[in-house]
């Protein structure tokens, strides 16, 4: 545990180890580079104020994190810089990087980020993935992450581990897809099927784009509904800055909370399921335009051209996500709802009949909603830089490793 | 914090205080308290191999445990039983006790637990507390509090504190009811109505109706929902053994979940309300019945002798119920529903129609959904374990008060 308010963990139950000398030296450990991180560069003494331990017990800390290259020394005090940090400690920009991987329905993408959080290496490529078979993916992707690794690995980075984001439920292992209707899979082991050494987490994109929010975005709050999509409709359910997962890993189905309980059949059994109207192909449909790669880009246009029959779809969406997001504000009572991903694309056009639903259907001020920045980039973004949270919180472990 | 898997207080953030020898030692006190709770009565080694910690530690915990009252020693060891326990420890029957406290619409409730879980004192009063006064209805309140604590004394027990249930809203102060539309509060301090020098905490019907559950009736899960009713629909979102309470404390609305989004308007200023359809009001009119005192038990008479009205009216709900869960499925994906208060009463007529929507409107296996033994009892039980609770996770603090 450390005292970041977004710690990339669950908290655990079992606290026996959490009283030892060695426990208390790795949440040190973490302590030193959440205050780095957030405040630095920052001096010894510094460090050691931030986190109230003594700079005795800071300096044998930050020696072991210069030494496993999570910590860099900024170099000799500056002559004439009075006052000024003689030997200043910034999160090292080489040492260990989070390598993040999106698996989506019509496209891949890779990257690694440093410690820092800058984004260091890229790889990508568009096309379908629908239907294909997990295997040809699986192996896609291992090149993409074999051309990602070299890449940081000229600018001294080693990769920490790999985190994949995908378009489906994904079991409580964090490996194995349960279901990922758009690609047709069912029970596929990641795990099993990308061979790299790395320690892999396999997690639903829209859990992935709401820890980037929680991340990158300043002024988050530790406590909102994030929802996106793709071709379907995620939700992350954030709990106290962590993602809340479910009993199965399955929360966050907003896709499929009713909406009109009497409408069209979906695919997931049920009937009028929040997809049926809001979904990428229920929109297009409404919209009178064909199922294409691209289709966001294409209604965004359409839309931004004062096509009146892609605005009614987009107006029609929104008041659908209003009315699902209504159930699902008064279930949670979220601090904020965040859209992302296409919907972030799409907002101007869906915002306005969203925020009439849920405004007249609360007494009192509604939940404000937000749209994300990060946009379709969340999901990589997030699965790589919980890698690097991974490394902040546990410094120890990942020197265990590297 | 302690080992205790259905811990009464959230985990907070800060953990400044957590390693310090005070900290560790006030740990070690309620983990004492749990284990002798869980598996005593023990003796001082076997409390020592439960927790392990050693003999002379444990003997230092407990003998300020016995001192404060919080456990006792059962005797000298029986001649003739070798190798049984010399001198078992057993919770306290005598020491701290919890109040419970339950303003209803149509009663008031008050009990005292003692720390072994045993209800040692009741009061109540039938009669609707419906546009009353909230300073009239405190002071009957506290009548019965004062009661209770008397006869409580005179078996050698001394609250400890006082948790009050409330059919309405209650903002994160844990005092204020925000909202309880059936009472026709709005923004009542219960913290200053009720004089009484009670430690005070004040929180909805349902979430402690679902403590109750999650410390009283085995086998209930870490994650669930918990939905209950009295005359309106609420529901708590247990979370790893706590109860969401959401950024205002208003988490758990599902009865004002959107079933059918074009229906009957409601007081929340939503329309097609899962209250419209499954709370009291709207099932008694369905099934041609006046609004009156004992509701639950008239529609479940008329329902059990045939009358085919009535069982229509609480098929409907059950289904309109069965709709708004599967949303709540969806987004939370808990490990069980269970029903309690009225529903679990009216549970044989509302659980074909509502397992029946779950069912047919999941891809896989359906949440599971159980009836709450505990009924309408669930709400007070709970406030007053809550207290327990309270004292067992932190029993230096109750020594520091008492």
């Amino acid at each position: 545990m450390t005292d970041s308010p977004h710690e990339s963990r669950p908290v655990g139950r079992g606290r026996s180890s959490q009283d030892t000398q060695q426990g208390i030296r790795r949440r040190n450990l973490a302590r030193v580079m959440h205050a780095v991180r957030a405040a630095g560069p920052l001096s010894r003494a510094a460090v050691a104020s931030h986190i109230g331990l003594t700079r005795a017990a800071v300096s044998t800390l930050v020696d072991d994190l210069i030494r496993w290259e999570l910590l860099e020394e900024l170099g000799p005090e500056r002559p004439g810089r009075v006052g000024r940090p003689g030997s200043a400690l910034a999160v090292s920009g080489r040492g260990p990087a989070g390598i993040g991987a999106e698996i989506g329905v019509d496209h891949l993408a890779v990257c690694a980020v440093d410690l820092t959080g800058a984004v260091r290496a890229r790889a990508g490529r568009r096309g379908s993935n629908r239907g294909r078979p997990p295997e040809a993916v699986a192996e896609e992707l291992e090149a993409l992450v074999h051309k990602v690794a070299a890449e940081a690995k000229r600018e001294e980075l080693w990769p920490a581990g790999l985190a994949v984001a995908v378009p489906g439920l994904v079991a409580r292992d964090g490996r194995t897809v349960v279901r990922a209707p758009n690609l047709g899979w069912q029970d596929t082991d990641l795990g099993r099927l990308l061979p790299s050494p790395l320690p892999l987490t396999v997690d639903n994109e829209a859990n992935f784009g709401a820890l980037a929010e929680l991340w990158l975005s300043p002024g988050t709050p530790a406590d909102f509904l994030h929802v996106s999509a793709e071709i379907g409709i995620g939700a992350a359910v954030v709990v106290d800055g962590a993602v809340w997962r479910g009993t199965r890993g399955f929360a966050g189905e907003v896709g499929h909370v009713p909406v009109y309980p009497d409408g069209p059949g979906c695919a997931c059994g049920g009937r009028g399921c929040l997809e049926q109207y809001a979904g990428e192909e229920a929109v297009l449909r409404a919209a009178g335009l064909d199922t294409r790669e691209d289709a966001v880009a294409l209604l965004g246009e359409r839309a931004g051209a004062g096509d009146e029959g892609a605005r009614r779809a987009l107006r029609n969406a929104g008041a659908a996500l209003g009315i699902a997001l209504t159930g699902a504000v008064n279930l949670l009572d979220p601090r904020t709802v965040v859209l992302g991903g296409a919907l972030a694309a799409l907002s101007p056009w869906l915002l306005p009949s969203l925020e009439a639903e849920l405004r007249g259907r609360t007494t009192g001020p509604a939940c404000p909603v937000s749209v994300s920045r990060l946009g379709s980039q969340g999901p990589l973004l997030g699965a790589a830089h919980s890698v690097v949270r991974g490394v902040l919180d546990d410094p120890a472990g990942v020197a265990e490793r590297g």
